[in-house]
């Protein structure tokens, strides 16, 4: 990152981050206790009200701070640190206001003001404007389910399970308010249940309220809690109402996730089954059924290594240095590349490709069209070779070992068949490209005949 | 449009169109009034007749309209305006005759023939056949639903509450109904629980029909209000009979919704992770790992300037000229190509295609084979060259200057690394193709040439 | 239909499917009457006796002359028609006895044989086997599921809401068994609400029994009815386990239904959203963004009319009587191939594909390459040129003209533009598979130069 | 596999994977037995009692032969049969820790070592230790999915209902537990309703247990039983929370299973549709319809046959393999290749791929360009030739006959019109391809052409 201004912070900086994080932690504190005031009037003006305003004052320090920090132009994708256009950017956007109303402690200051404890309702949704500071955790989740270091599934899951637990907690204590500010408390869900409810603990009046909201939400509705008066029903009906949007929201997150998460045990199967089914009907014999069970199967368990589909979108460039990565060792120690020059080699290893074998699978038959050669990158290799019917054990080969390249070479039947002895990875270099490739480099190919020659 | 008759409207006339949009909203009147009617039969002779009367003199009119506006032939794609063909094509599809029933307002008929008020079920129901006029509503949504102006989301959203409103809202009115027409009433769902609910206000009855008609769509059945007699049983049954399929169709959408709304983020996360795995399990140095990140979160930010998913299935005369206006200037500019024919840079152009690079990612190694050519539609980037292990910058490049030229005219490895300095979008040009393209134009090469000259 | 022998009919014949469809119409009433025999077992000895016999007849009838339809070996893909065979099949397959015991009627036999009448549970249960013939039912399904005739998306439909119904009608018909055989009535689920249900009317415990099993079924739950015995609780258990697997299968298949229903919209609104993105993005002009989006919006309106994604899948002598079916009056009818042989239209006819062009869409621009030219096969198109900058029309081509013939001719750029005067359907040829073509039809090719030099 | 050390058994080895499975079995009955045994204290000490110790001793011995059994390196793919590794492995992983833990029969233990019988919860949740062993269970489910001898849909429904019985069954039991171990025995949800529950028989309580448990799952909530003190509400609110995941997972998975199961009747249906459509927009004749339609049909039911998609993942050894295995008795036999070289053979065979036509359909048209000649694999063929525009019958081709070779050797239209009997397997051999196959084999060429003398 570029230099900032005197006394302004870049937005990625680790401290401010870390800041950020803590904040959510007093929003998710906030969000459950805005609503539980509301329900439970004494507690805003009892035993929370310190802790509201040490939060409140965190949030205050949050409001300042931001006349500080830098942000990203979305146009130029440059960091503003002019400090007049953070703050001008903070007025507009209407973020300043609702942030200031929603960390004014309305209650205290009225207090000190009137010098009287007022308890009335009023303050109960003039706190809820602190729900506000929920669009930081909003902001939150959107950016860890982009972030791949965490798990998209936990990311996702845990937002369902933080949206449906918000919305319990604020139903059940509104459906408790509505209860405790009725005229009648006999009355009430709750009062022709529970006689004296008002003067009952907190923590009874609590559980009722998010037992009923538990109890409707997931529509299993026993009915030993329900509506009593008008208010109620019609309320209980917006809640169930709004239960259907986020049930059918919860159900259809998760069918996406598991459709997804599901995909590629369906893939592999789909593929697996399908040489199954061709090998048996069409009467392969068993050793080749086998092969090709076994290919398929590697070629799920190392699609991770597999290059073409990550590279094939990336630029040239990022391509080749990949490839010089991956492949020059190999190739620089391969005998029949002694020699030759950088630039050759540079650019034949640009065009490298490597595949997995699985342990027992022929790379080359004997007597095939030699229209390949390959180097060995890792891995062990048989040369064997049929003769009177029976199968001859010539040689092992190991890594940077070539094979197939006489059969190129002299353009006869490849004269041996190839078999892998355990997990090889294998590059392929058509005869036709190499021959391409080699043409402008004469040195190079007169090298690589003598060394062919002295390898024979 | 061509012109059409005298007093002939088109459909797509802009003042029809609203009027079309105001009867939608006299038609959401009529949902809601027809059921209502019904249950609460003296709402009907009472408070919202002039309401009634109003909104079907409304519908009168576009009765009458009906007959003046022309309609599009589904064969031929044109509009017809001929005026016999517009009411013979209104009559045949059942359309007048269903228009003219459901507008006709028979209780007021039946006041003004008998001189007496009517209250009898027979009403409620023939009021019934106003929703007939819902088509409209159909018809809207489904035209909002192929308009891209709209997000289908919140289209599809508002369709499913419109359609769950009139289902809770039908359905209640009707249980009421089969309460307050049965013979004894304290053996009803209501007048179980309220005794004399007959007399109550209209409120509390409308409150209790919707708050069980909820209670039972979400299958919440809390049992505090039951079906008692046998009439109530079986209305009860088809209405959860056809719950289940309201409830499955509303979490199918809503999962479809999801589906789609995150395909987007899944591939985009699939994609990195992907790159992710490949680097670290070929364990590819960390700067190298960067660069791919970034190139690929930058593909995704740029989806949406991306030509070719776009352009191919365009036709080439469409396609050409979005190639003319996007790259024409960029070519004039270029040095290479001043003073060269405007056929060949219509031609050039024609075949150019732009990239997206982010800033610190090179576009040409040094020493690579040069194989293209680059023009700098926007962005910077520096020219650089390694000399004994060290990187040094030789200068910096910016709108419409070139890259790579001098590797591919003298057909030698590229003698300079190209590295963008910010987000830089940039043309490529295969020295193969420019070839070709330039065989027909010799006075243009040699133009090229001796540019090319100049500049050296 | 090769000829079958004597008295043996083909699976196939209308007749024989006619009175298959008959049979299913049975097939729906024994599902309901068995288990609403074992409910209330004096109807299966009253007045659904003799419907019950007269149904059993049928099918008597129907397992006689099983012994005389031909059947489909799935191996030769040819009918049996050898009376042993079918017998023997018949037999094997377990099918010959379930039949026969699925239609003995034993109550009436037993009746017959004792000379009593009895209604005890045995033959409420033996009844039982008759929802054997539901086979027919599902193999009813899967066939018209498969059968292109039918809405898939009804035939699904249908089958999922007479599961749903078979399912609710027989747990209910259970559930009174349950209650009637129970040792104290008032200890039954029913029993505790209604004394002397026993001796009430049988739509009364039928209307009781099915309000439980859809209350349980939907999951609503009022809780008016609900278990009281220990048995009546194990099976109300079983019911609601069974209850889950049937709600997520028919939420499954609605949403499936749902996203591929809507699988063409969304493709449609994205395509033309990329588009409508794109074209703001690059500052397109509005002109050209519209024509973009009207080739984007006919493209899928005309889409079925497409030939490549039909025609590709298909053997190439299929394709060819296709190409000829649709091509060959427009080839003939073109100045250019009068009088040229038969064999080179046919050749050429093959590898003709047409495009549709919306109204007011350049299919050629002036001054460019030419490199395709044009048939029109339906439609009309204007020639224009640009001279001075103003657009100037030159004429009007309709059906079987060609355009675009001299620029590729004289190897010139393109000399007019050709726009659509309304949607057109255009064959395009590309000049270099032209000359391809015409190689080894010398003389074709002279009668065309000559047919070109009239024409000029 | 290679040979292991002595005493130590392979993981595949069949007899220890019977073991494993007997084991399984035992975790069964643990996992039911656990949550059970905390409910109904007394049966833990009594008839359960040396069920429990058997089957503990089963773990023991298993815990023993764990240190027996050979492991598979995830990073070398390769058995380890060190002993010593063995054991740290197993150590190190907290595995023999917990397994010990959840093998000990602490209630024995202590009854022999106090002499005293303790029913005490302490013991009941110690208990609970021994659903450790489920993760056995999740491993074979693991497992089974990924093998493909087994069904995934029924492997993934097994786990499903698995999982919900033990959901089931764990809450009714602790939800049992709750009320047996609260103070006052009618404050709580079963006392409410059975006076002295606790001295009523084990099997009432079960039941109880079960049906609240899965009335309160399947969200049907009756309400008969319902939390009554402020424990029993909280159990209940985590239980219908964790619900709601459960239902939401049961449907996702189910429309996943559903969307997977129908997807290829959907494939199916969505091309005969399109195949319709275009016939019917096109107006092609009736015939040529029917063609197009019995060749799709047939491309589906032959799916598993088609070599492309099977075949084309696989390396050119298999590929070449399979092709040898398939098609070279087919070209031995056929009289153009009759006494050419192994090699040529052997090469040809491995270009070849196999089509599938259905009954009555043209291979090939006469006068059509000869591009291609075929094979017969299979089936039988028509030779048929129109004179007069009358279709003359020539003659019958069988298996290994040839089909338009006359018309590409002497480059003339295709003379005669080939026509599918029955269902024939048909390899295509391209002109081109066959050309230049023939170039390197000068010898074979010479034969062929004999070949072909002789048979004209």
């Amino acid at each position: 990152h570029s230099q900032l201004k005197k006394y302004v912070i870049a937005p990625y900086d680790r401290r401010y981050r870390l800041w950020q994080t803590f904040l959510v932690v007093l929003v998710v504190y906030s969000a459950w206790a805005s609503p539980f005031e509301l329900a439970f009037g004494k507690v805003a003006t009892g035993s929370l009200q310190p802790v509201d305003l040490v939060v409140d004052a965190f949030f205050v320090v949050d409001i300042i701070l931001t006349f500080f920090v830098a942000y990203l132009d979305k146009s130029t994708y440059l960091l503003v640190d002019d400090r007049k256009k953070i703050a001008l950017r903070y007025v507009k956007k209407l973020w300043l206001p609702m942030d200031v109303a929603s960390t004014l402690p309305f209650q205290f200051l009225y207090r000190i003001f009137t010098g009287k404890v007022n308890r009335g309702d009023v303050f109960g949704f003039l706190n809820l404007l602190r729900l506000w500071r929920l669009r930081r955790v909003s902001e939150l989740f959107t950016r860890l389910e982009k972030d791949t270091r965490f798990s998209y599934y936990w990311t996702r899951y845990c937002k369902l399970i933080a949206v449906t637990l918000f919305a319990v907690h604020s139903a059940g204590c509104f459906y408790y308010w509505l209860a405790s500010s009725h005229g009648q408390p006999e009355n009430t869900w709750i009062g022709s249940l529970v006689h004296d409810f008002k003067h009952r603990s907190i923590w009874l009046g609590y559980t009722y309220s998010m037992y009923w909201s538990i109890v409707t939400l997931t529509t299993v509705g026993y009915g030993d809690l329900h509506a009593v008066n008008t208010g109620e029903k019609i309320f209980n009906m917006l809640y169930m109402l709004f239960n259907i949007s986020l049930t059918a929201y919860l159900i259809g997150n998760m069918t996406n996730l598991i459709v997804h998460g599901t995909a590629r045990t369906f893939a592999m199967r789909e593929a697996i089954n399908q040489i199954l089914n061709y090998g048996s009907k069409n009467r392969l014999p068993e050793g080749l059924r086998e092969q090709m069970l076994a290919h398929m199967q590697l070629k799920f368990k190392t699609a991770e290594l597999k290059q073409e589909a990550v590279l094939e979108n990336l630029p040239k460039a990022i391509r080749s240095s990949v490839a010089q990565h991956l492949f020059r060792r190999t190739a620089e120690n391969t005998y029949l590349f002694k020699g030759v020059s950088e630039d050759f080699i540079a650019q034949l290893v640009t065009e490298m490709k490597a595949e997995y074998f699985p342990p027992k699978v022929e790379i080359i038959l004997q007597n095939e069209i030699a229209t390949d050669f390959y180097i060995l990158a890792s891995g062990a290799v048989d040369i064997l070779t049929y003769k009177n019917g029976t199968e001859q054990f010539l040689s092992k080969l190991g890594s940077a070992d070539m094979a197939g390249e006489i059969g190129v070479i002299f353009n006869i039947p490849q004269p041996f068949t190839v078999r892998t002895r355990r997990l090889s990875q294998v590059i392929r270099l058509s005869h036709h490209d190499f021959k391409q490739m080699l043409q402008p480099y004469s040195e190079d190919g007169k090298t690589i005949i003598s060394n062919f020659i002295q390898y024979l």
